[in-house]
């Protein structure tokens, strides 16, 4: 039994074999066509993601399989207070594996816990979203041909945008990997992100065009207002980070250009023809990874409960942490490098 | 042509005949995996229930048929005013059979009266709700092999627990069942519960504790702050109805524990790993009886429309009633024993 | 590659066409029931319509497809911002064949110009919608024999009811066809549709029984009392408006009854028993004929995008209008008969 909370529950060979899967499910897409029948994924999205509830819904039916499930907490039970585990209990009788999306950091580990099925993180709050990075991973191997020896942009919110980090996990796994974070001064990468991530390189810069020449791998993301304790430099820098063609006249001619999406204006629809632009392939490589992703779990699926999570009981006062609602469960509290963090949000103690 | 719209209208032999048919479809799942192929069963759910739809969603794709529906009413058309008649008039051309849950009481009923195919009451308001009365019945025969000569604790609200009442009429049709109402005085069971029951016997009382060691079944259900005028007898009452391992150790070893979920805190988190435990199990019991009916019911389906209902036209006080909304349908009045109820409703007029 | 975004993007050999394979999918259903096997409908709804999402959904299971898609907008990635443009793109990688419904005008316009799979308008505010056309016609050729020489009333709301507009644009390319036109004076029929309805005769009334003796099809809609600035003239009029068993004893024996549903009062449930009333029966036409639909759409789709839109960039003032809120949309203005329209809201200019 395996579930997918974190993308680094998944080891290098393992994504390897995902991405050779994906590769092969693109190039002979009939052979996969019949391999999830008379299984089941329970679509349970406790907040709303249109594609990545799509994208999960695309991969089980291009697999044979079926869907159940619900796209938002106000159409579920979760309004009469159910706790997570129950509802992964209770699901582990309809389906065959679970994709979960909640608001609450660390519910979908609390539901791997629980379930007697596979459960794949589809998001939990502004923790992580592994199929997310499963997505970039394709994109860039696919358009590199490598995963390695790539200078990679990465563009605008890099303190809370939970893509990020993920994928700077990711790649840092890989040799000769160099990062240029480029945001503000307020959005700057935290410290324990570049800490954990022992092989890459930093280059930290407010300057998009600074290095944008060198770029194999230009990674946008969105700049929220609201992030902003100084209005004023908002609007100084926003448009600084605007993707449109004029910027693009200095970059390599093979640099790929990827964005989590949805975007709202960070790069202009005139960047959308531009051979170098991949966030729309992007999501295509996405579905292909949850497929593979799907085959991979359903493989090790035993109907066994995984064992349970150790760790000191404790409190967490992250008020976005599961333990915060979820019935009869304290936080576990386990310690690396002498920091003490909360087993289910990660957040120092 | 058949509808389901009260456990009542199930035979003795029908219902013998479902729990062979669940527990056949539980022993060879196989042989059942083509059975609906090409039918089409509609969930139309006007108020959200995640685990019931799910149930039923799960069932017809086990069956391998398809499933089309909503899941609350503000996705339907109903918020334009729609008619529950016309809208199962409408499905009737688009699926092979409803699962219809709506918050005002007799809809189903309506529905089942207008439509050309099967309708399955999934729960209408406070009324009915007899496809969970099905998972008990399967839970309880599957633990105990009988669905006679038991002895059931029913811990709780009694008083508006639709649940509990509709298993009070199921299982007073078999020989020799005793029911310990346990509740506290303002949630006691209604007179008209026990006077329909005739085959059974009753014992009233406040304290979960004073019957618990002779308890074949205890069912649990939940307890709503709200329903007590005095919230000082609900906080002095409140602990003695969690139900929390200590107060197992006097009960029987094979007595089994049912509680139709969601659970808020009536059951304790610890109660779960106890083998007496079997509200989990009930929702795979839920899913194959709803495989069950949903095969019986489309072999007795023949496109025509039921007869229509019988009573003398009057009006219905009640404001949860279907009449009170839908366009041109007046009340019934029929006369059992004396007393004048509301078709669709049940209640006394 | 062909999307069907307005009744007349289909011509009349294309409408006899889809008309004769819905007559051989009622005939003989189970040579279809794998037509579309593999093949996945999006149903992109961003604002609810039960009945036009499930017949879309029934329609693509009866061909042996499958479904994904969301109800309204707020579970959906627009509540982050995102455009149409953009969605329609994404989508393109999950599905097959899309059926947009949006509450912007022009929004699915937007949509088959930038997604690479056939998009069907399942309405767009009150602009277009064309498979509620295609399910008037089916059932006024079924009923009559004949999509020409017929006298058709058309009876409520003809200012704003765009299935009005539709089924007066597509009947008006058959010959011989005459309307009568029974509204109040604030709910005529506009005179541009009349304009460009060039075979079409028109009598035009406020008394629905001063010509009901002549029609061969009663058209009937619904009048909102908000369409109303002069509220005593609603309540003196309403009533007239009611279809109810008296008004149709002088009508033809034969005429047959449509609505467009949902119906809220304007048609009295007592008629549904008549064998005139045909508004149920339309319903299962739609469904027919959308199956033929997406049959012909998918057998045109080859991957490409459809070429761009053209026109005189300009500015649309119509609030409604898709361009007013997508990004980087500016209104394309087109010229015919010397009137100036935006190509995408058809408002002129």
């Amino acid at each position: 039994m395996k579930s997918v909370i974190d993308i680094l529950d998944l080891s290098v060979s393992e994504l390897d074999g995902l991405i050779n899967t994906a590769l092969d499910i693109a190039a002979h897409p009939d052979r996969y066509a019949e391999k999830c029948k008379g299984k089941k994924l329970a679509t349970l999205f406790f907040e709303p993601s249109t594609r990545t509830r799509l994208s999960f819904e695309a991969a089980m039916l291009e697999l044979g399989g079926s869907v159940i499930g619900f796209s938002e907490a106000n159409s579920s039970s979760a309004s009469k207070g159910e706790s997570v585990s129950d509802t992964a209990k209770v699901v582990s009788n309809y389906a065959d594996i679970i994709a979960m999306r909640h608001f609450k950091e660390g519910a979908p580990l609390v539901a791997a816990h629980s379930a007697t099925i596979p459960v794949i993180n589809a998001g939990d709050g502004g923790h992580h979203h592994p199929t997310q990075t499963l997505a970039d991973l394709l994109t860039i191997y696919r358009e590199k041909g490598r995963l390695g020896n790539l200078k990679i942009g990465l563009v605008g919110d890099l303190k809370y945008g939970r893509t990020v980090h993920s994928l700077i996990a990711a790649l840092s796994r890989y040799e000769g990997n160099e990062f240029y974070l480029v945001s503000p001064e307020e959005l700057k990468l935290p410290e324990y992100v570049k800490k954990d991530a022992h092989n890459a390189h930093f280059v930290e810069t407010s300057q998009l065009m600074s290095h944008i020449n060198s770029f194999d791998v230009l990674y946008m993301t969105r700049i929220q207002r609201e992030r902003f304790a100084d209005k004023a430099q908002y609007e100084r820098l926003k448009n600084s980070y605007i993707l449109t063609p004029d910027k693009l006249i200095s970059a390599k001619k093979d640099m790929c250009i990827l964005h989590p999406l949805p975007r709202v204006n960070e790069i202009s629809v005139k960047v959308d023809d531009d051979p170098r632009a991949c966030y729309f392939k992007q999501t295509l490589n996405g579905k292909l990874m949850r497929m593979a992703l799907i085959l991979h779990l359903l493989s090790l699926s035993d109907g066994k409960r995984l064992p349970p999570l150790s760790g000191e009981v404790g409190v967490c006062t992250n008020p976005a942490c599961i333990t915060s609602t979820e019935q009869e469960l304290p936080a576990l509290i386990s310690e690396t490098d002498g920091v003490r963090r909360c087993v289910y949000c990660d957040k120092e103690v």
